[in-house]
C-alpha cells in the first residue's frame, strides 16, 4: 500500500480533513478508518430523529460510503486501529479479524469523545437495559425502540442534547423530567440570569430539576425503575419512578491512541495540538473532540465539544496533512446555539461565570420588528465587556433569530471590537424584517453606557 | 420662550434626536417644528399599509403626540418654519397665521428630503390625479383611495419602495409593470449579477422592464391614460396604457432653509455636516435625508437616506445639541434590507459598480440548512473583497434571513475584517438552525481562495 495521510475517525472532523486533504493534493492516498459501522454522520442530529424531525437514522449520513468512493477516499468501516507505529509511520488496523498495515506520510488522529458518566451507584459497570447515552446512531436507536412504552422517562444533563431530547419526548410524553447538578440549565453555555429565563419557559412543558444529583438507580430485572436524586443544597434524598433514562452529562476525550504514542494530553483530557491543529508528535495531527485548543477571550484550555469546531479544524489539518498551508485563530469562540420548544438560544464566548476578566453587562428585551409592524417576537441579548478595554468579549441571546444574532456578536468578539462601534453598527432595518435599531445594537448603547460610568 | 434646542422636522432623524436631547439634558427645553400634521411616523411602513401588512395609516406614528408631551418635548405640528435668524438665534415660525418666534440655544435642521420626480413631458408642473409619490402618508391615501378602481398600474423606479409597492399592488391587481432606466433592478444596492437572479423570480409576477425610460405621460380629463417609453438600448418607443403611475425614482434633499442662512452645500446637494452633525454654521446641526455623509468604504460623500441612519445621526445630533459628546463613525456602512415576494434582500456597502477599488468578489449560493434536515432554503451571498488590502469591504444576500446574515458581514466590513479571518468566523451551528459553515462563511472561504490566486 502506497503511503499517504491516514486519519482515524469519520466524523466530523475526520471526514471533513479527507475532503480538504483531498482538494488540496488530488493524488495522494487518502485513507479513513472508522469503527463503526457508518460513514461521516450528525451527531447532533440526533435528538431530531427521535422528534421526528429528521425523518429516519440513515438521513444523518452526510457523506455516504459512495460521496468518499468518488472523491477516491478509502474508507474502511468498522476498522479498529490497533497500534500506531510511529517510527515506522503505519498504522496496524483490523477489519474482520483481519489485520491490516496502513502506512503514512500524514497521520490524522480524529477519534473524537466518548460520553462521560457521572458516578452514579449501581452504573459503574454496564447499562441496564433502559439506560441510554445518546453519542451514536446506535443509542438513537435504542432509544426509539423503547419510547412508545415509556411514561417516566428522565434526562440527566441539562445542556443542549438534554433539552432537545426532552422536547423530543416531550411530542409523545406528558411527563418528561430532566435532572440538571448545577444550579442553572445551560451552565457551560450561559449566565445564569439568562438560563433562568428559559428555565421558567421550559417548566411549562418539563420538571426540571436543577441542583440535583443522581446519586444512584435501582435496578429491577436488568431494567432501572426508580433513581435516587440528592438536593445539593439542602441536601435532601428523593425517590422518583422511572422507566427511561438518558445520560447527557457532556463527554470525555478519547485519547487511548494518541496517548500510546506519547502525544502530549492537556490538563481537560485532550490532546494538545498547535495552531496547525499538529500534536507533539512530527507528521500527527489531532482534531475534533479529542483535541483541546485554547479560549479566544480567556486564552484557557478548553475542550473541542462542538461540531462547528470540529470541521474547522478538520480544514485544517486537511490541508497542512496534505501539504497546503492554514492555520487555525489564536482560539476559539464556541459559538453555539440550539431550539427547544420554540425558544431558539445561541451563544458566543464562555459565561460570566467563567470569566476572571472584569466584567461589565447589560442586557435587554426588544422586538425583532418594528413596534407598528405585527406579529414581532421578542428577543432577550446580553452582551459581555471587558471592563477595561471596553471591548466585546461574549453575548447570549434567546428569541427570534437567536443563531444569526450571535454571528454578529461573534463578529465582533473575533474582531475584539469596543461597545462604543459595537452599539453603533448600522443594522439592516425594514418594517416587515427588523427594526431601526437591532435589540443587539440596543444591548450595545446600554452596555455602553455602563462601561462610561464604570 | 426661554431658549433650548429647536428642532426642524419631527421624522425618524427628528424625533430621535429630541428624544436623545432629552435623555442627555433632563431641563432645557427641547421644541421640535414640523409642517405636516402627523408627529413621527415610518415613511418605510407605507407601502405595507398599502399591501394591509400594517393595518391603518395612523399606525405608522411610532411617537405620538402625547409620546412628546410626557417626554417634555414640545411638538409644534402644521408649523412652517419662514426664518432661522442665526445672529439672535431664533427660528420664526407660522401656525394658523400666527407667528411664533423660538429662540434656540442649538438648532437642529431635520428637514428630510422630498421625492425626485425625473424630466417627463406633462409632469413638469403638477401631478394629474392619478399620478402619485409615496413619501408620506397622504400620499399613501391618495394612493388606496382610487386602488380598488385600478387594473394597470405603472410603478417608475426599481428600487426597493418600488418593488415593496409592486407586492402590495399585485396582491389585488394582476398586471403590475415596474420601469427602471437602469440596466437592473436595485441598481444602487445590487450588483448586476444579484439583481439578475431576483428579476429572474420577480417576473414570475411583475412586468419589469429594465433599460426603459418614461419620457411622456399621455393626461385625459386631468388622468394619466397612458405612458410613453423609450428603451435606452434599442432606442425604440413604445406605448402603454396605464391607470395608475406611482414615481419611485428617489429623493432629494429639502435644504432651503440650510441654504438660506449658508450652510454648505456638497456635491450631492445635502447639507454637509462633521463628524458631531455640526454644520458649517456654529451651533447647527443637521441630520437625516437633508444630510450628506461619508460611504465608509469609498470615502466618498453619500446622501443620507436610509431611516436607521438618520436615527443613528438623531441620538449624536440630539445628544451633542444637548453638551454631551458622541460621534459619528468615519462613513457609513449604508447596510439595507427588503423584502417582497417573499424574496429577503439585503445589503452592506456600495456594489461593486460604485467602488473604484480594484475588487474580488465571491458569490455561492447555500441552505438555511444542514443538508440532512428538511426545509432549508438557499441563501445566496456575495462578498466584496479589496484586492489589495484583502479586507471585507461589502456583501449582498439575498433568501432566508438575508438581513440578519448581512448584519454580520456588515460587523465586519466595519470592522475592516480580513477574508481570510471572516472565513474562518465561527458560526452558530445546530440541525434545525444553521449548517455547520454557514452560507456567508462558504462564500468567505471562496473569496479567500479567489484573493490568494490573484
Amino acid at each position: 500500500m502506497e503511503p499517504g495521510i491516514v486519519i482515524i475517525g469519520c466524523g466530523a472532523a475526520g471526514g471533513t480533513a479527507a475532503q480538504f486533504a483531498r482538494k488540496t493534493d488530488r493524488k495522494i492516498p487518502v485513507v479513513i478508518l472508522e469503527k463503526g459501522k457508518y460513514s461521516q454522520y450528525s451527531k447532533c442530529g440526533l435528538p431530531y430523529v427521535i422528534s421526528n424531525g429528521i425523518p429516519s437514522f440513515d438521513d444523518l449520513v452526510e457523506f455516504s460510503e459512495e460521496w468518499f468512493k468518488k472523491a477516491r477516499i478509502d474508507l474502511y468501516l468498522e476498522t479498529i486501529v490497533e497500534t500506531i507505529d510511529v517510527e515506522n509511520k503505519q498504522v496496524i488496523a483490523r477489519k474482520n479479524n483481519e489485520e491490516i498495515v496502513f502506512p503514512y506520510t500524514s497521520l490524522i488522529i480524529a477519534t473524537g469523545a466518548e460520553a462521560r458518566i457521572p458516578p452514579i451507584k449501581n452504573l459503574e459497570k454496564s447499562l441496564p437495559k433502559n439506560v441510554f447515552l445518546l453519542r451514536t446512531i446506535e443509542d438513537g436507536k435504542g432509544i426509539v425502540s423503547i419510547l412508545d412504552e415509556i411514561d417516566k422517562p428522565v434526562i440527566v444533563g441539562a445542556g443542549f442534547i438534554g433539552l432537545e431530547l426532552a422536547e423530543s419526548f416531550h411530542k409523545r410524553i406528558k411527563d418528561v423530567t430532566i435532572v440538571e447538578a448545577l444550579p442553572s440549565i445551560l451552565p457551560n453555555t450561559l449566565d445564569k440570569d439568562m438560563s433562568i429565563s428559559i428555565q421558567k419557559e421550559l417548566s411549562k412543558y418539563l420538571t426540571i430539576l436543577v441542583n440535583h444529583l443522581v446519586e444512584e438507580v435501582h435496578i429491577n430485572n436488568g431494567y432501572v425503575d426508580s433513581i435516587t436524586l440528592r438536593n445539593t443544597e439542602t441536601k435532601e434524598q428523593m425517590k422518583m419512578d422511572v422507566d427511561l433514562l438518558v445520560i447527557a452529562t457532556g463527554t470525555k476525550p478519547e485519547v487511548t491512541l494518541a496517548q500510546q504514542i506519547g502525544c502530549r494530553i492537556g490538563e481537560t483530557g485532550g490532546v494538545i495540538v498547535n495552531n496547525r491543529c499538529m500534536t507533539s508528535i512530527p507528521n500527527i495531527y489531532a482534531i475534533g473532540d479529542c483535541t483541546e485548543y485554547h479560549d479566544f477571550i480567556t486564552g484557557n484550555s478548553m475542550l473541542v465539544g462542538l461540531g462547528s469546531i470540529a470541521v474547522r479544524q478538520g480544514i485544517v489539518a486537511g490541508v497542512n496533512a496534505a501539504g497546503g498551508n492554514r492555520f487555525l485563530p489564536r482560539g476559539f469562540l464556541q459559538t453555539c446555539t440550539s431550539r427547544f420548544f420554540n425558544i431558539e438560544v445561541a451563544s458566543v464566548g464562555v459565561p460570566s461565570h467563567r470569566i476572571s476578566n472584569d466584567i461589565i453587562s447589560a442586557r435587554y428585551t426588544g422586538s425583532s420588528l418594528p413596534e407598528y409592524y405585527p406579529g414581532g417576537n421578542p428577543v432577550t441579548v446580553k452582551i459581555l465587556v471587558d471592563r477595561e478595554k471596553g471591548v466585546v468579549i461574549g453575548g447570549q441571546v434567546f428569541g427570534e433569530n437567536a443563531a444569526q444574532r450571535i454571528n454578529t456578536i461573534a463578529c465582533a468578539v473575533r474582531n475584539q471590537m469596543h461597545i462604543d462601534d459595537f452599539r453603533d453598527l448600522e443594522t439592516a432595518y425594514a418594517p416587515p424584517i427588523a427594526p431601526t435599531f437591532d435589540p443587539i445594537t440596543i444591548t450595545g448603547e446600554v452596555a455602553s453606557m455602563k462601561w462610561r460610568r464604570k
